[in-house]
């Protein structure tokens, strides 16, 4: 068996490195040769263009567009709104001239002391700044409201400690930016991203969220609400899955973006952020997979059936071609992907390992006695269990299977998580319990002091106030100051 | 009429302000505050999504996929290759900081001096050094050949005169860069997204190209051909619509990339790279389009279709809703993208004028007397033509129209081509003939010096030597040396 040479190492020995094991043996991404930034591979790459194309299209059917703002942002951009500087130009990649010059020792090229910018430019953290800068030329009247605009864009964060997806100093990520004539649209609109996150991770990535507001310590540098999706992995750590960010009027006052309503009152204009990124890849590779390898849901996998003949010779071969076609068709004609491997220089054993490594959801094995008898044995990459199936409406059966797939590995997730949430009402009982993982329910006094306490006690933080939460008041477990709802605290990425 | 607020100035006046007033009025892009850097308005990034959904397609079907790689390349990797750092390491923006901190006079952030990196990062202007040292770590055998990977990203060039789209610091681009066993292959491919780069031009685009091979002199720094695909703009000057490079064995060699062969020989890997741009946008803009604005080929139009109502009260808009409701959803059938304007606080004479300005290649107008009678005003945008028709099977009476629309502004634009190119015999023809613009075929002796002494007194350059022209041999127009075929010269974008 080639497997060996593919195999990872196991979940409950290091979790940690079973997840980058995975990354770089699933051919998803690799380490380049610039500190901290990623090599997204043709097979991560693929799976990444589902998001985006899942994602694009539920913004543009909520009425979002496209657009494209520069990759550099003028450092006196950054320090308009105080909130923002603070979070953002601290850890960024700084480009100071414009030119190299040849090296007067003739090895290589230095950079040219003459061609330096008046201004440094930041490389983007993110946009606000470059795109209200801009709003400012399009927004006059509340005829121009509301601006509706998204963004596909890479992003840089100097980031000191990295991991392949979940954090790397360049990104890939979309942002809304959005502008409003008033404050409840803008905060509509912040609830309705939120939703459009939370419908996308629960149904296309089969990861159940919980839908919450952060704490004004965790909140996006310039808002005035950050409201999260939280998910919850594995290994029992929090993952922050998508924020979506009601900005006020901050960015408009940085930026001067006034317009005249309807009543030709001047205002400020009113507006949300909102983003997700290749982060949402790790959330996808740790939440499903097992120490064979990834688990895709159909939804996203580039592949959703492998088919694999089993042959002794060429004969057997071009039988097993000819019925494997009409097979192919049948799928193809009902929307189904399927990529079919009769490569002659692996073994079916080295194939299985492999598209099992790669997290197809399906694999299909057709050998001469299944030819004969007129079946096809069905293996299903989520339970790893395999049947004999007629072929008769195989394709049918195989669609019906990979919606069952899909639900199950939700059903999964959702039951691990159900069991790693506890509600707890002691400070003892908290660090006790927070070394298990999982999501806590605890009391909190709203206070930053006591939230700082907590995360440099227990390295726990709240992940957010939850929105559909359970809204009995209580006392902080830590201060027995009253408490209006339960917050959720984890340890997380 | 509200028309004139967006009037254009006449390309007879001036042709370099018409397409500059084109661009800002029909909202495709802006200058930003960033200098030399470009933002695509949502109208024109939905041409631009239409262009990489197109091609993205072709690419796939041609057997390519892809892959990200990092923004910045260490400033070494440039100096690898000893002609690509001549010519992109000169302008090129240069990341020497990791950090801002705050000013010591508290006002603004500064850079950081502590955090100057040890060796500058290079924000990409093309991605060849990076994408070859990570393909190091993929090339071992034969077996891992071919590599077929096309990249979606932004680059940068620090050019110093920018136009809008044309040439912008930051672009948006595609780039294949694909490795392969045998020189013979390399070209192969080199020579296929060649066609596919045509056919998506003349095809979507509806622009004629002149497909050829550049002198060493317009090369891509470190290729060892490279071929383009050349269109005539209206004002008669050549733009370099797209180039595929065969790139032998030089960055195998620079970065040391070999493999083994079947026969367990050890040889450098061969290459290629290929890319087009948002510089296709400005070609776009520039072949078709008139004093009214812009002319979109159908199969790139953003809307195909727009329908203006005509009408007098809210009872006959409701009436005319009903009757575009069915139309629409015939049209939508069929595949044709409609947009219906029944907003009430425009005129239609002011719609009409807007939907002009941007292009949209078909207008359908519907008044109560067209109610009436069963018929509907069809207006064309290329031909700014008007006829009333039966809306009995109007849906596929306009399908076929848009079809006509694609071929006639395509006809349109090889006539203007095959009128602007002339062959001339002597020196003194081509200074007179090059001051009317267009394509000249030539006799060039095929040195450098006299390439560039024609450059410099008629500001001419070779576009390319056809590779489907004219075999006959001749002479040199400048020097009377003998020439094996004639080449293409003409002042360019």
């Amino acid at each position: 068996m080639a497997k060996e040479i593919k195999e990872l190492t196991p979940r409950s020995e290091n979790y940690s490195q079973w997840y980058n094991d995975l990354v770089i043996k699933a051919d998803l991404a690799e380490n380049s040769a610039v500190r901290g930034c990623m090599v997204i591979k043709p097979y991560g790459y693929a799976i990444w263009e589902k998001i985006q194309r899942q994602l694009d299209d539920m913004f543009k059917e909520t009425g979002h567009v496209n657009a494209y703002f520069p990759l550099f942002i003028p450092k006196s951009f950054l320090s308009k709104e105080a909130d923002h500087v603070e979070g953002f130009a601290k850890e960024c990649a700084v480009v100071t001239h414009y030119r190299l010059k040849n090296d007067s020792n003739g090895k290589g090229v230095v950079v040219d002391p003459e061609a330096k910018l008046e201004e440094e430019l930041i490389v983007r953290p993110t946009s606000e700044t470059i795109i209200w800068s801009t709003y400012k030329g399009w927004i006059q009247s509340y005829r121009d409201l509301p601006i509706l605009v998204n963004q596909w864009a890479n992003v840089v964060r100097w980031e000191m400690r990295t991991r392949l997806f979940l954090r790397t100093a360049e990104f890939l990520w979309q942002e809304g930016h959005t502008a409003h004539a008033t404050r409840e649209e803008a905060v509509e609109e912040t609830i309705k991203m939120l939703n459009v996150y939370a419908d996308f991770v629960e149904q296309y990535m089969a990861l159940p969220v919980i839908k919450g507001v952060k704490t004004p310590n965790e909140r996006f540098a310039g808002a005035v609400d950050t409201y999260c999706i939280e998910a919850l992995m594995q290994d029992g750590k929090a993952l922050q899955a998508g924020t979506s960010h009601f900005l006020g009027q901050n960015f408009a006052k940085a930026f001067d973006v006034q317009f005249l309503d309807k009543d030709g009152k001047r205002d400020y204009v009113w507006s949300t952020s909102w983003g997700v990124s290749t982060r949402l890849m790790g959330a996808l590779i740790m939440s499903h997979s097992d120490d064979n390898g990834l688990v895709l849901p159909p939804k996203l996998a580039p592949y959703q059936v492998v088919i694999v003949p089993i042959y002794k010779d060429e004969e057997s071969l071009s039988a097993i071609n000819e019925k494997v076609t009409e097979i192919i068709n049948d799928l193809k004609a009902i929307g189904v992907s399927v990529k079919y491997d009769n490569t002659q220089n692996k073994k079916p054993g080295w194939k299985f390992a492999e598209y099992e490594l790669k997290g197809i959801p399906v694999r299909l094995a057709m050998g001469a006695r299944d030819l004969e008898n007129k079946t096809i044995e069905v293996a299903r990459r989520d339970t790893l269990t395999k049947e004999t199936v007629s072929i008769d409406n195989i394709a049918v059966y195989v669609k019906n299977l990979l919606n069952e797939i899909q639900q199950n590995i939700y059903q999964k997730a959702l039951d691990h998580r159900n069991v790693k949430t506890v509600s707890v009402d002691t400070y003892d009982e908290f660090k006790e319990k927070i070394e298990d993982g999982g999501f806590i329910l605890a009391h909190w006094d709203g206070t930053p002091e006591t939230e700082e306490l907590i995360k440099e006690e227990t390295k726990a933080t709240i992940r957010c106030i939850p929105l559909n939460g359970n809204l009995t008041p209580g006392v902080d477990m830590v201060t027995g100051m009253p408490s209006k709802q339960r917050v959720i605290f984890a340890r997380a990425y």
